[in-house]
């Protein structure tokens, strides 16, 4: 048995989400599905993050293990040669020891939340970023953001699916930063809830648009009550960016 | 009759090109559609440029007439609102004097060719760029591109079916630009001659893989001979970027 660590590009949007689910394609399904038209072979592709339906990935870290060890290009070229037409690419392979799992090892990851603040609906980036009319004071979201850095209960920011075992979490890091019509939200952590960072970004916009004043998003994370959390921002602007581990 | 300046962003794929044609959607054609909708009056929308089936615009300048002088927002908006689920959005409207011509007052139109030179097919920028497997030198195609930059009889890299009146036009510049896997090809000119800047990008491409030497682009311009050009890059990675004025 070899084991391969995949880096896998996607665009969530004709997606059901990451994980095999019954009512609908899924990017999991997909890259099972390759490897079997590659080499016969029934696998289960492990991701670093489950992303929900419509979530993207830049740059996801993907272990599967096959009978045979094939040259770590061949693994990428033959899925990437089955896996179309999805919208799915596999842009790197290498083998990895069995200590490696995509999920279980990864120390840290990063997401990003991309709006794009204009009047005008999306033509070329439809479906890749949320459209906001409303002026965004990104200088204010990103103070607000500050407060939820560090190791806090952020039963708040989680989805009422969500299924990990507390909702205690560290975040390592948050940014908002405009470029010309973009604002870009920048979370990393250890691990994240469910929809956490959604629930966070549709909250920042909340201060953004000055409905909020940068004391709440505190007082909400305070209240460790998914009722305190402002409207969560939809899919199609979040990104899984990356993984880190200690080694691959 | 009021005139109205419109800068417009639209995704080409599912179109035949800027211009109304028999075989398809154009984006011409969902404007006019847009204002009928909008107002009921039949108009025709002129455009800085007239894209090829699938070529991308950034800020496509745009004017149109109506009857009415409504405000310029108002136009805006409404357009947008009648030209869902296309994938053509206006960015601004303003009025302009009758003297005003989106394609015939422009004084320098700006095109972006867009590569992403990797191995992986492209997920998240699937119908957005050219993705090329092989190592482009982009210093090279810079370098190599220099020699067409200036006034030349530009023959060599004009489709058969152009309908320019000469072959000589003024390229004001050209630079090719690496950033990570991405590879950015910009040209501005007065004005261009039908497919010069995929021929151009395509025929740099062979500089860039080191099947052309750098003197054999400026021999190839030289033979003003459309059997000198390489091959013409595709229109997914072409994009009409903006269009200059005098004043608007």
């Amino acid at each position: 048995m070899q084991r391969y660590k995949l880096i896998v590009e996607y665009d969530g949007a004709p997606f059901v989400g990451w994980q095999r689910q019954e009512n609908g394609p899924s990017v999991q399904a997909a890259l099972e599905a390759a490897a079997r038209a590659f080499c016969g072979e029934e696998t289960t592709a492990h991701a670093a993050g489950r992303t929900d339906a419509g979530v993207h990935a830049i740059a996801m870290p993907v272990h599967i293990d096959l009978a045979r060890a094939w040259p770590a290009d061949t693994v990428r070229d033959a899925l990437n040669h089955y896996l179309r037409p999805n919208p799915v690419a596999v842009l790197s392979a290498q083998t990895a020891t069995a200590e490696f799992h995509a999920r279980f090892s990864a120390t840290a990851r990063h997401y990003l939340y991309r709006i794009i603040n204009r009047r005008a609906p999306l033509a070329l980036e439809k479906g890749k970023a949320w459209r906001l009319a409303g002026a965004l004071d990104a200088p204010a979201m990103h103070e607000a953001g500050q407060g939820l850095v560090g190791r806090h209960d952020f039963s708040t920011f989680r989805a009422a699916q969500c299924q990990a075992a507390s909702p205690v979490k560290t975040l390592t890091s948050l940014s908002v930063a405009r470029a010309g019509e973009e604002i870009a939200i920048r979370l990393s952590a250890p691990s994240f809830l469910h929809r956490q960072v959604r629930s966070i970004a549709g909250t920042l916009v909340e201060v953004g648009l000055g409905r909020w004043r940068a004391g709440e998003i505190r007082a909400a994370l305070d209240a460790r009550d998914r009722a305190a959390c402002g409207p969560v921002a939809p899919a199609e602007g979040l990104y899984f960016v990356k993984a880190d581990y200690e080694k691959a």
